[in-house]
């Protein structure tokens, strides 16, 4: 702290710091440096805001700039050298620890048919969302899971995982999710390279889609304990099913259309610890209401097309593109169609704040709930 | 107790009461009879036992010998006069509590098109699996289910619930299964008619099934708090074809071939707090080995023929049977069908024996796990 | 049931069972009843009552009347051959089941100095609150507890336990408290013999006491994953002081003055999966209202004198008589002394009622809240 | 990030990333940066260490060297212009978030008889414990707590709270400990000051104590529903009686000695969401072994005197100084003295660690577990 400057966080009200600088108090606040210390009221209203004031920003990736890119990267590095192949979304706000929102990761990875990373395992919770190629898939834990466009594959934290693009299949772009920036923030984050680099095989394929995605039934005896879901791959087919279905006898979300939050067959919980994730339905025409909730979401427009208005900043986005809305935000969204819906894929950090009693959300009261715009 | 015979329950192992009646030791019986007491010694090895004894007998009911006076029912006596037109199972060790095993109740209800009954409510759980008919519905709640062949709906404990046919229905039979004794042994029965005797639906038809029979999803922001399932209806056809699913990926159980439970998707638990319920296949040729466990089942076999063999007999069943297991008696299934899958339908008192901490099972060791039959 | 009356239970309510007896009825019902079956709506008023009503008698058992009785028991039997000497309390209403009242057993233990029993496990749930009498112990799964008058012990289900008495000690009384009629109602009661017949001490004597009985504090990295209590004994002393420093700052209930539950320091939880256990203190002079409850009671007097009245019969009590209250009868209490506090050890069924979710109360409304009296 | 510099986080190993800038390379980096994305291979292995190192710096505060200065803040401002006088902690890896380790925040706050400051809440959890002075006291929701030297009290998140010492009371210093970083960290903070400044209390003093600090008996009926303990103040005298007492029976453990975790006897579990907190006793001459831990800890002596090694840093210790430990760094604590008994208060981050399911611990194994000293 600059020392000519103690006093920069008065506030003229009652029940906060409002000390103005003296010289017998800023040799004392000198002194208390040297002690390893300082006096409270010189940061008091700094640390303790009247409420949240993220310093991750909004921000919207298109496809159409980042594709091409993307691609690049085969023909620039061998997934030896890189580990994985993958472009990282930064927010401006918080590229010292590398993150797309808040303390979440995300990245664009991109395969050739017959490459196969090397397995590994890590504290850090992932997942991703296909976004196009055919014969992609993922290893967890002795399971392959196989995967086609807006399938939702979970590699939880812990579980040895690893990805690959079968001989017979195309070039495959997804996006990974992580909370790789909590864990760091966390002083809790480990990562190991499997002994062999690449698992063994050893359940039948999909197994956990077959045992685990049977709505209201579960296998017999089973002694599932982990943290997360035991159905490891939710497909698009009976997700975009699931939405149409509910969406018949709700009237849905006045903030958010018609959404479906992922779970775990097992809890009815989140999916994962520390991550949780939606799809969500905007119905031809619809136009959300704005609330603010604590919480960072990474979305991804996974059907048509429309936009979102976060902080007072529209958005527009098509199949592919990518957005985030920081914490306690205010955002609305709106589907461009009259005619067809438009399906939001999401991942958040809402486990946390849940988990730690911390989420609150608030509907923006004023102008019948929408935002003013800010040009 | 006769006064001849204080000594009858003796038994000459170490740790075990073993005490000869005297005369000084009869007087002293008398004696304490007339305080209200009893010497604990005399009645020890009797309400101790080694290990459970039921009263409960195993049984098989033959659709084929009751289905022609369950529908006489509907000429002896009308819905306003009786309530419900229901023939209930009695096992003969359970007469006193109107029981088919342990502390469930099961019966065989009929209904003509174009009736529906008077609303009610009550402590007891209850369930019902449709036997026969078209056009049979149940409202709980509010909410209107349809009902076809081998669909499993729920009533549970506490809400307001009424059955019918429509008017362009047939007749229809369904199994109701419910823990009315239970309720009464604990003193926790409460009954209310409905203030208006029908009772208004609000909600869509099928709502629950369109909001809760997604696998691995759930709807955003829902509150439901109950301790019974949201999802208030199981249909057939998706239930066989998650056996079929999971069948591919699994060994099954060695006693119960490929069981799966009806579960809560909120929770992952049972249906309802004090009753739940199972679908199981026996693929074909399938002879599964002989376990026990603490808990009673009613089963209703729904596809196919085979036979069970419980505490060493032997109870041949086909479609539209019912049988009971009573608890901690050997019990072991076989499809007769090397062709065609067999499917059996319980429901059971687990999940109390769960709550209670008092869940226990053990295979039978001998003779490969089969038990010899008793002729 | 008798051929002549199917009739017996009608009401003439609309929504209940309301049929008369024809012969063509009669006739049917003989049919169904070759057929192990028989027709609700005969007996559907009987099994679904409006309410609970308990076959359970309201009860006291004087001590002054017992005391003698259970002494002579000393004389009478060996623990060799009585495997224990107890004086059980038999309700007229429950004497098939051995309880004294619901599923609840009690009884009067007594043991001389120098004796000890063997040691044995077994379903049900135990509990002693001791009488009279220096020196008794009892040891819990290798952990000798020590105990003094109105001590509350636990020997929890699945646990070896054996009790004795101090060769220096006096003989002594004390109540056992149980659910053997549960367990034998739910048939899962199981019993074993310890194999060497008493269990070696390998805990320091109340390390249970030392370790779990400090308020808001617990032992680090504590693995305890019982559903029963880790601290097996409650002392008296620490006790009143409680109900002291509790009555303090509080008003009490109305229905029962100062009451505090014992609970598993854990979980904050009942201390046992099946039997719960609280001790409360009447003021002086205090006269509580009168509100019934779904679940039976045991209650001891431990200190003081007064009175309760049950469904409408008053039992005046003094220190060590016992008595009970059934389920969903009203009951109120009242201190006979203007200057002394009165207080009552009880244990009752209410964790089973509320693990299956059946708990319910309802106040008196009438009266101002006071019974009449039924003379 | 420097352009010229895209490859320094490279490791030569199978898995991790290995990639050497070339111009074609560097060229893609800036293209991707103009995006706002990078390539991750460039920072993979700078954000997915083997294992957390945190950037918190193991220190200890002497409190000799502090004191003077902390008594010096009550002549340099009012309570009115500081809204508290403290003196804060400040790690030199943690100035940016004014921590003290981790994303705890620890102070040292005084207080005049007769002050009493204005009444908030805040999303921050918050604890003081009391190092000096008679007469101080906090309410919080209504209810005065009184306080005296080593006295732990509890003003959880979202409850109003505030500090004062009475007239008759001396000078108080005590520590504070909240988690504002961590809530600033989760962008979820919230502050509010009270509408009246002060808040009436209209409980009896100490209700929470008098209620909630009774060993294995809680009141009848409380329907206690916040995440956050019910009993607000952990007094020395039992505590300290609590160690002795759990002494006596065990041994202990070989990393912490003596050691017990302040719970919520509601739940068994910590004090608060977000933070936790222990008191911990070396026996005489005691010397433990070194483990580390994921979760952050601040301690502060409150008996004796002794030292700890810490990351292999030796700090001596005595009564009132105060010292953290980083996550995931090796420590070991010695008492000086070999016939007193030393204490240690701390409170720390693990609640956050276990709900997110992240915690770990291992033991050092080398040199019979004892680190090796940096000097």
């Amino acid at each position: 702290m600059s020392d000519a400057n103690y006093d920069s966080y008065r506030e003229d009200v009652v029940g906060r710091a409002n000390v103005t600088d003296t010289p017998e108090r800023v040799a004392y606040y000198k002194r208390l440096a040297e002690l390893g210390t300082g006096a409270l009221w010189t940061v008091a209203n700094k640390i303790e805001p009247w409420e949240p004031a993220s310093t991750s920003q909004p921000m919207l990736w298109r496809y159409n700039d980042l594709r091409e890119d993307v691609l690049r990267a085969l023909d620039l590095v061998t997934p030896e050298e890189a580990g994985r192949r993958v472009v990282y979304l930064e927010n401006p706000g918080r590229s010292d620890v590398v993150a797309a929102v808040g303390w979440l990761y995300s990245g664009l990875q991109v395969m050739k048919p017959g490459e196969c990373a090397s397995s590994h395992r890590h504290s850090a919770s992932a997942l991703r969302f296909i976004m196009e190629g055919s014969g992609a898939f993922t290893n967890v834990d002795g399971q392959k899971l196989t995967l086609g466009a807006n399938d939702f594959v979970l590699t939880p934290n812990g579980t040895w995982h690893e990805h690959g693009v079968a001989e017979d299949g195309s070039i495959c772009i997804w996006q990974d999710g992580l909370d790789i920036p909590l864990m760091n923030a966390l002083d809790a984050n480990f990562y190991e390279v499997h002994p062999e680099l690449n698992q063994a095989v050893n359940y039948p394929v999909d197994a956990s889609v077959a045992t685990w995605a049977n709505a209201g039934l579960r296998p017999w005896g089973s002694t599932w304990d982990k943290r997360y879901s035991p159905l490891l791959k939710y497909e698009w087919a009976p997700t975009y099913e699931a939405l149409q279905s509910y969406g018949r006898v709700t009237d849905g979300s006045p903030f958010d259309g018609v959404l479906m939050e992922y779970v775990n067959p097992d809890t009815g919980g989140p999916v994962m610890s520390t991550i949780g994730a939606h799809m969500q339905m905007l119905r031809p025409g619809e136009r959300t209401k704005a609330h603010r909730q604590t919480g960072s979401f990474v979305y991804q427009c996974c059907k048509g097309k429309g936009w979102s208005i976060i902080n007072g900043q529209r958005f527009d986005w098509q199949e592919r593109d990518i957005f985030v809305i920081p914490s306690w935000m205010y955002h609305e969204h709106a589907n461009a169609s009259d005619t067809e819906d438009a399906c939001l894929f999401a991942f958040h950090d809402l486990p946390v704040m849940r988990s730690l009693g911390l989420y609150r959300e608030e509907a923006l009261g004023e102008n019948d709930g929408h935002q003013p715009i800010i040009t």
